[in-house]
């Protein structure tokens, strides 16, 4: 049977001693994470995350959700319980607003939460993540009375939210939107039209679901395309004055989508027959509103790449260490037993490595870049805001892109290493790489976080996010450090070099065909994945190299990130020669010669 | 709907044009292959697989396969039907020897038709697909009687066969295997013990099954590990003298597996309980037996990689043209509909070129060593048959290790392409990722493939094989071309040095610390993949560049190989870079700190 273990350990390194997040008490939130609370709160999340979530895993997977003819849904046994425990430990309020009842954490230590519990069972995490999307968009968005009615119980968690974008027609192309908003006297709409794919859409765990709905409104003043697109509260019960629940609402669930994975979340077709919906922010500024939660959205989403891409590992690990198979190369290591135990073969040792450099390196970047959100949301001084937001920004699509991408290649090779068993769903190998696959794709398909890269975040602001990039990466290259880092620092200036050539290239051909920025915008994204997690590498060798005699974990991380700079930077290289090569082997072929 | 189109033009390009295999006329079974003859062939697999077999992929996947509680099984709907319809068209003997009712044709044409059939329905052909197995090993190892006795009906289709190595705790390691044969009499065996993933075990299909049964004989004589293994034919229903069907045999279906694909097959615990066996081959020499089938069923598991590629390309170029998202980069394309069709994107493109580079250049270079495996078993001359085992033997653990990775990557790939869509069960892409996966475990998983490659195949003979291949690419670039191959030949030039240095370095590492050689070994077998559709593509670069002008295929074939030349050699650097880091950053980390 999988299990889980949260890497602990992992995250008091990187917080406590790599971040050294107690230098940012001034920052709201900050003050109250202190080390003993940081322990506190992961302590609570691995055992929420071990003994309640991960048991409920594969069976979840198995059972998977049921619409009933009625359009209700059930969850999988468990889920609803597992739910209630989650809200009664208060979780879903955890970097929530104490204006409504959050607990007011830092963002960084929110994404080592989310983490945790994605890697215990992703499937059943979405419901509470589909709330925070909902939480962020009224917050942020809503009107005083909107905040006070909504924000509360969606913190609590007795209601829970979805975001409501993809039609039959449409989706990474919002602008072909058909879903209507038809004013009514009272200054509400009524919302008609079908949305797809809507994660958490309908089930038994809430007492009421508010959907924030993408819809145009009827009428000429609406701009055509994407300009004409508003964001609306469709509630599943309308809420009454007194808060209480009302009349069930013109929305309901067509079906529910049988799917590759995450069966334990339900994917609704959900009908929108008249609904009653009240436009949040401005009319026709839906497509804004949602940008402000996107860079949060797609962080959460490569947090569930890194979060299979671990627990795929771990249960990888402790197959290679259980099943015995033919003798080591070098001869019998284990000679009293009938054969030696896998992990002695050298390419179940490259597999091994390789998500293991990696996970530690994506983890360490990705809580630096969710420091970087709460700089930018927090911080008092207006640069560090400013470099926070810019971080922030052209990390998201890396982060999201080069996370999930490797999430998904590192479940499928730890499952390789199972054998056949890998192939059976009872060990769950093969489930971790169905509920991978996903992250690859929404938010955003990760072909649209690498033109997000190079069209958008690389341009805005005259370049001043990917300058800023360079500034932080010389720093580090700059403050050098023994000869135990050294190989950190000079793989460090190496992928750096390439990333700067690679920009320069995008930067002189991108322009003059955009369709040359458009093909080496996958291994542009990747070439800044390889970067960034030379740069994490980088810094925590720094800490590890200080530290080493204290402890194995210091050494091992040394030669964990050792093996990330031989093995796995030599990639980047091949990835600026494909850049280079532009678009015109892509666009050569006719349409008609596919 | 998923769908399905034979690449035909590319089959007889390849087999007319590049390896004008109406030039072998004189081995067995060539002249019988006039070109008429292999259009005729070919169109009659093309309609087989695109109207009979197609049609049922995605339902067989989501009905799957039932057991009933008596042990029998029930295939999905309309298997049956289609396998009478396989065995009446004669598909199963297209290859098979004359003398047991087979047609006799070339293996390399039965190459192709093995692409064409599992492209599309893979779990179906696997059920004859493991009868062609077990006749070979009758076919090369039994006594007459045996051959007499079973290889006419299993030719014939009636009977259907498999293959039973693996155990509970052994499948990489037979020497570990605990299923015993006790000597009887009359010189047959009682068969005792547990075998697990067994293809197409138990089924309604067939008359009979013919199990092929991997087992130790009771006793002191038997020697310790694999030596001690011998092979045995045990049917499901015993086999009167005049060749009627006697008593059911003790050996049963205990249950079948749940798996992540290749639902339509199904994968059966077979449980043995003093079932009759007669030994095949000589005793204790099992291994030998099952290795001499091992090239030609590793080959058929390469084919089903490319044949998930090319079937996963042709419907993601399918929703590339249809599916409307955006606009070109460079302007609308077609600015009389709502939207460009996704195929306008570069980075839709990338996808769609790299898969479809890899399918032509996997497909010839797997046709041109399936030829060699003709020329290995048919040819007069002692030279020319150890050539083409030499080939066969180096590169099948290529084609098996290389052409299942790319298979699977290139189905998820495609299945990017559709967005959302590629998520959900009814849009077929998903299967193909499923189905996929499975090539990349069975018949030794791909590690086993690597270390087959430099533990066994480049040592073996001397090193004869992998100089015979230095030699065939040294002819093919001192051949050289006009300009329009000259990128072809720089191309082979580069990879076939890097491979030349790879292989320096595992000659000179390897030896004084086999970690070295295992450290590298899946590296040396993607460099070697490289290498081989480099060759490949020269090779049809120079028939295309001769026909440049006569038709608009010449040209994109050119094109596409140019794609290949440029976008994707670009990995085997990185391959060669990691190669030479050696066995230390592999297995520097003790195995507690996993």
């Amino acid at each position: 049977m999988p299990s889980y273990k949260a890497p602990l350990r992992d995250y008091r390194f990187i917080l406590n001693e790599v971040l050294n997040v107690q230098n940012y008490a001034n920052l709201a939130g900050f003050a109250d994470a202190t080390p003993d609370t940081i322990d506190a709160i992961l302590d609570g999340a691995a055992q929420l995350a071990e003994e309640v979530l991960q048991p409920l895993n594969l069976s979840g997977d198995q059972e998977g959700c049921t619409r009933h003819p009625d359009g209700s849904v059930t969850t999988p046994k468990g889920f609803k319980d597992a739910y209630k425990l989650f809200t009664d430990g208060g979780w879903g309020a955890l970097t929530s607003d104490p204006d409504f009842g959050g607990q007011g954490m830092p963002a960084v230590l929110g994404s080592c939460f989310s983490e945790i519990v994605s890697a215990a069972n992703m499937a059943f995490v979405m419901y509470p993540g589909l709330s925070h999307g909902a939480y962020s968009a009224i917050h942020v968005h809503g009107t005083d009375e909107q905040r006070q009615t909504y924000l509360p119980k969606i913190v609590e968690g007795v209601w829970t939210g979805t975001m409501n974008l993809t039609e039959p027609n449409c989706g990474t192309d919002l602008g072909l939107m058909r879903t209507r908003a038809e004013p009514q006297a009272d200054g509400s709409y009524k919302i008609s039209g079908t949305k797809i794919f809507i994660s958490a859409g309908e089930h038994d765990m809430s007492e009421n679901i508010i959907h924030l709905v993408l819809a145009k409104i009827s009428g000429p003043d609406t701009p055509a395309g994407i300009k004409g697109v508003s964001l609306f509260i469709v509630p599943k019960f309308m809420v009454e004055k007194d808060g209480s629940l009302g009349a069930r609402n013109g929305v309901s669930c067509g079906s529910i989508e049988h799917k590759m994975g995450i069966h334990g979340n339900a994917t609704c077709v959900l009908n929108y027959d008249g609904a009653t919906g009240f436009l949040i922010g401005e009319a026709h500024k839906g497509m804004r509103a949602m940008f402000t939660m996107m860079n949060e959205a797609r962080l959460g989403v490569a947090i569930q790449g890194l979060s299979q891409s671990e627990v795929a590992y771990q249960n990888a690990v402790n197959y290679a260490k259980d099943r015995l198979q033919g003798r080591s190369l070098t001869g019998p290591k284990f000679p009293e037993k009938p054969a030696d135990p896998i992990i002695v073969h050298p390419d179940i040792r490259r597999v091994l490595m390789n998500i293991k450099a990696f996970n530690e390196g994506a983890r360490a970047l990705m809580l630096w870049t969710s420091l970087h959100g709460d700089l930018a949301h927090k911080s008092d001084d207006a640069k560090a805001r400013e470099l926070g937001e810019d971080v922030m920004g052209i990390l998201t699509p890396v982060l999201k892109g080069y996370l999930t991408d490797k999430g998904y290649a590192n479940a499928t090779d730890a499952q390789q290493v199972y054998g056949g068993h890998g192939y059976i769903a009872e060990w769950g190998a093969e489930q971790f790489v169905r509920d991978a696959r996903i992250a690859m794709i929404y938010e955003g398909a990760n072909g649209i976080q690498a033109l997000d890269l190079v069209g958008r975040k690389l341009a805005s602001n005259g370049g001043r996010a990917i300058f800023a990039w360079f500034k932080i990466v010389d720093d580090a290259i700059a403050a050098g450090g023994d000869e135990t880092v050294k190989p950190f620092i000079d793989g460090l200036t190496t992928v750096r070099k390439q990333l700067e050539e690679a920009t320069t290239w995008l930067m002189n051909n991108g322009l003059s065909n955009p369709d040359n920025a458009g093909a080496g915008s996958m291994d542009y994204l990747y070439l800044f994945g390889l970067c960034g997690l030379a740069f994490s590498w980088t810094e925590m060798a720094k800490v590890a190299a200080a530290k080493a005699g204290a402890d194995a974990f210091y050494a091992n991380k040394l030669t964990t990130g050792r093996y990330f700079i031989e093995r796995m930077l030599p990639d980047a290289a091949a990835h600026l020669a494909k850049l280079k090569t532009g678009a015109a082997p892509l666009m050569a072929l006719d349409m008609e010669a596919f």
